[in-house]
């Protein structure tokens, strides 16, 4: 895919941050000042550039014309030099583009606790301005990678009052994927870019809604990381109307909530040692908090996630699972399909004939789970992986 | 180690209820009636043995002559013929001990979702009782494991007031361990032993008080089961003067606690694919409770039991899940041990030399890892595994 949208350009290189020939500093830019919502990590535990993003933020002005990207360190648990060194990065970049500090955003991944090698940094972002390009972009989603094994993009084109309007998104994101409770937060990192003119207001609104309802419901091992952030530019060169609640904000809205999807799935298809993408869905809740505590516990049982890697329908895992969240339940009123296949009825097995289909269904690599609790009309869905001995392998090893 | 308690006998026999030729079937039989005190798990899907083990006692007269047991099979899930399974289980032992049915308990652990292969159970129950001897309780320890390794028992003996008294236990448990929040709650199968006399009114909140302690305590991978059971059966033999909250009561508390801690302990260390057992530890909270959820949190990260599997000191991912807890933290206050080698100071980390040594004590297989939040005095600990290859391997098969 081209990931091509009016104003943007994108560049990237290779810093040797981590990863020895590897593209790992990216760097964003919009010919035009853009409106900027951002959505950040809920941990309490928040790396250097969110701490210095959501400071930014605080000071007014959701406008930004850059964003650089690292992979490969996190610059998390470094202190107050790391966030010197996040304002350092905003400086030099301002510099070299011609802009002020206040328009560069910082965004980082990768191991936590180690300082960000700076003189590699600051030496290789002469280059990253130099290089930008409209066909850029395609770069950066690579360069933001770690555990990832594919570049994660996805673009949309809609009509605006006779205008066309281009969204676009990257994302990376395999491990230390686990939404806490609540928007806004992010739970990886994604960049949204769009040429549509619009109200920051409603923009960052937006923005927390469409999150909340996509990367807020996938989880790879549950592990909430400390910097998880969306940041979402629209620098409204299309020319449109600026779209507010009442004009094409729901349009947009739909729009930029598919996309998100979107890269949420190739997300957990990606996922560390992923080899299942689970759609579970909780049904019949008396209450849409229950669908969904209920839902996350399931979807980050490690003994669920280990019998999907199994492809084993071990149904009484799903239903332990679910047990446990907190809620009281009539196990005799739940049933449990995957996909069209019903293997529980009124808390008990269908029968072993249902389990071989379901098998089968689990086979395919990509299925649903719907788990009907038959206490109310709440539901809630959350998009889950396996847990594979790779998982354990890759985790085991991360910084080794 | 001899599991000899006066008064009490075990048999256990091989009734190919899902292994063959394996002992899976056990029988413990106390020559008196003994007081006792029973927890159950929480989670709200409750296996059959759980559900009538619930009514039995709700009933009232805590005393019981037998305990059932077996293996491979979990009779949950299982509708309104499972609890007629149990029944007919007590009816049919009572019948062959000369006892009557409420006299028995009974409990079982395997698989979810099937039938009792009742056939089998009552063909193979008279050549149960007729085994009943008092050398035979280490092979009722043996019937009641899954996919634990080895055999868990341990025996104490105190003075009350010039006599001695015996207390004893056996537990099972290798996965689906994972205690929900507060007591009266279990995590797994054990029973308890004693030829003391007990008040039975202290002697049921003794055990409530000193399982939440230890027993809840552990996670291997933070699943509660649905068939988690702690019995606790005291028969008075010793000819003690009954120990109650002021006779002795303290003593035998202690002693018992300590006993369930050396059980708990065995769990973990024998937790499905566990090479390593951690005490973590959580200081410096405000409260109890967020010590625990914090503790709980860590102690159940994916993230954070592959790095102990890779006997990685990754202390950013520590940090992480505690940061995800739930709680308001102060990350520049944190600091962080593998037993005596400080790691992080400060939210930061102290040295390469420092995480060098952090992995020699990994390397140990059984270390302590401090996490100290520096905002309170308030404290609470876990006893965790790491996840490992062969613990995916051992749960994607588990079935099959």
């Amino acid at each position: 895919m081209n990931l091509l949208i009016p104003g943007f350009k994108g560049s990237a290189v290779s810093a040797n941050i981590k990863y020895h020939g590897r593209l790992d500093l990216g760097l964003i830019a919009s010919n035009e000042s853009a409106v900027l919502a951002a959505v950040f990590t809920r941990n309490e535990v928040k790396a250097a550039p969110v701490l210095a993003g959501i400071d930014r933020l605080s000071r007014g002005g959701p406008y930004a014309r850059a964003v650089v990207v690292n992979s490969g360190n996190a610059n998390a648990c470094t202190g107050k030099d790391g966030i010197a060194d996040v304002h350092k990065i905003c400086s030099l970049v301002a510099k070299e583009m011609g802009i002020t500090p206040d328009d560069v955003m910082v965004s980082s991944t990768g191991v936590i606790g180690q300082p960000l090698p700076m003189g590699r940094i600051t030496d290789a972002v002469p280059a990253l301005v130099r290089g930008l390009s409209e066909n850029g972009l395609e770069a950066v989603a690579d360069a933001i990678l770690t555990t990832d094994t594919v570049r994660k993009t996805a673009i949309r084109r809609i009509d605006v009052g006779g205008v066309e309007v281009t969204v676009a998104g990257m994302a990376k994101g395999a491990g230390m994927i686990g939404p806490n409770i609540g928007p806004p937060q992010a739970t990886m990192l994604s960049f949204v870019l769009s040429d549509a003119k619009v109200d920051p207001v409603w923009w960052q609104g937006v923005l927390e809604r469409t999150v909340s309802d996509t990367f807020n419901r996938i989880t790879i091992d549950g592990d909430t990381s400390t910097n998880d952030t969306v940041l979402a530019l629209a620098n409204g060169l299309a020319g449109n109307m600026e779209i507010n609640e009442v004009y094409y904000g729901g349009t947009l809205e739909a729009v930029l909530k598919e996309l998100l999807q979107d890269l949420a799935r190739q997300i957990v298809m990606d996922g560390e040692g992923v080899t299942k993408c689970v759609t579970l869905v909780v049904k019949g809740a008396r209450t849409g908090e229950e669908a969904d505590r209920i839902a996350r516990t399931v979807a980050e049982s490690p003994l669920v996630k280990t019998a999907f890697f199994g492809e084993d329908p071990n149904w009484g895992r799903i239903l332990a699972a679910a047990g446990r969240a907190g809620f009281p339940l009539d196990q005799g009123l739940i049933s449990l399909s995957f996909d069209d296949i019903e293997i529980v009825r009124m808390g008990m097995g269908v029968s072993k004939e249902a389990e071989d289909l379901a098998k089968k269904v689990m086979a395919a690599g990509e299925f649903t789970v719907v788990l009907d609790l038959g206490l109310g009309q709440e539901e809630a869905s959350m998009l889950t992986g396996d847990f594979s001995t790779d998982y354990v392998r890759i985790n085991a090893d991360y910084r080794t």
